[in-house]
């Protein structure tokens, strides 16, 4: 497995891979891996001849009042972990060779952001689209592998390659969870043993919103209502948003008629928390 | 010389190409050629063993009150100048093949852009960068040529390439001029005959500018009094803006100690034109 630090030998090492006709898979991540990374990787290697993964914690996602300076960080773990997996490379960048002095780009996908997650936590996904056009023309992917986990940022970027015409492919995988339902995620460190039991009133509601579709609910009201009244019902949990959207805007939408999915952001402690289900698919739990 | 109107059949064949070790060389225009774009394309051959040129109107980078509508076209003159150059492919796209219905994604050089035209014309260059990014997706050019007639755009390309790590050469041609000293622009067709006279005042303005920088002057502020007060004595004028930046972060400079531009944006009759002049450089007038 080889570590690569910067942009210049990336790009050399991917356009070598093209020019002797390699098919490059590649997933982005922030580092700390969990089973949920490790899906995404397994399903890199299974695409393309050529499997490339890169861990940087990206700044620009971070509001000024976020997580930023102590997101969980554990880079030997995480290069052992890979090699495990049959990772072909990592690119490990430091934030100088992403944003050097004077950097001022930045490429905004406008309305599919304008809703939840980018309501509250603005500027979030700017930094998202715009960290993921960067490690797309560094590693020059023919496939790359997104967890539908983070729903909003994984149709952000679909739209951000449709919209600017990368020659790319966006394979989406299922979210990943604990044996007791609960959606991974590097952020679930922060949850002390008590928190972590009413944690699990996300993907219990989501199970709950499924068998209300399933049993013929359309109206998306008293779904959310239900949710939110679940959710509310357990200690430390403090809503952030539950809506329910179409899955190619990110509107709201009203009844269940086209493709929607509910989309759950919840502080849960000092974590804060999101997890989705898109009604009519399944959801093991 | 081929013809190619959709972005599926660009990058397949962009994609051989590149598969092949052939080096792609890609001048973007709105075509209604003149002088200065075929000499961007000649040194595209030079360059490249496939040159391709795009020819497209592109609207984004319009503003509303702007020439969109009026902006001059001809297609198979355009074809038949490119095909005697030695062209090898025109990329010839429609508003629905570049704009779909949903498209909502822009890119964004933030701080080169606020000024001059950036300030003039709101949008404009949000609408530049995100076409060429686009086109540079579809073309998957190695190098590109630009010229310095545009400079804020050409120091946008710039920062967009350098900020985006795109994998890419971005090659400035100096301005072509009229025998007597006009810069060339498809925008000249606005002129009526009074107003050419007058509109030989921007380059004369800048031979002024030169004049007064190769005597030794370096105080911004008496250089642009001059030239506003030269190109003002001409009828049918109307200044936009002349100003002197650095030649990096387009911001106004008082003294010319490190690399400035002036840049001039003008209004003679109906057309709303620019010119600029690196100091230091020759200027054939």
């Amino acid at each position: 497995m080889e570590i690569i630090e910067t942009v210049r030998e990336m790009q050399s090492y991917s356009e070598d891979l093209r020019r002797r006709g390699k098919k490059i898979a590649f997933v982005p991540t922030m580092g700390y891996f969990h089973e949920g990374h490790l899906n995404l990787m397994r399903e890199g290697r299974r695409r393309g001849d050529c499997s490339v993964i890169s861990i940087y914690v990206n700044p620009t996602q971070f509001g000024p009042n976020e997580d930023l300076a102590r997101y969980p960080r554990d880079f030997e773990r995480d290069r052992r972990l890979a090699a495990e997996v049959g990772v072909d490379v990592i690119f490990y960048p430091s934030d100088k060779e992403m944003y050097p002095p004077g950097y001022q780009t930045y490429v905004n996908v406008e309305e599919v952001t304008n809703n939840l997650c980018g309501l509250s936590r603005p500027g979030h996904f700017r930094g998202v689209t715009t960290v993921c056009c960067k490690l797309f023309n560094m590693v020059k992917p023919h496939v790359t592998i997104f967890g539908k986990k983070d729903f909003q940022q994984l149709v952000a970027i679909k739209r951000m390659v449709l919209d600017l015409n990368m020659d790319l492919e966006v394979v989406a995988m299922p979210t990943t969870r604990e044996p007791d339902g609960l959606a991974m995620s590097s952020r679930n460190v922060y949850l002390k043993p008590e928190e972590r039991e009413s944690a699990l009133s996300l993907s219990r509601s989501l199970k709950m919103a499924k068998a209300m579709y399933d049993e013929g609910e359309r109206d998306a009201a008293r779904i959310i209502e239900k949710v939110k009244a679940y959710i509310a019902g357990h200690p430390y949990t403090k809503i952030d948003y539950v809506q329910i959207c179409d899955t190619t805007t990110m509107k709201d939408v009203s009844r269940l008629d086209g493709e929607a999915v509910i989309a759950l952001a919840v502080r849960v402690g000092t974590a804060r928390l999101i997890d989705n289900y898109v009604f009519g698919e399944p959801l093991d739990i």
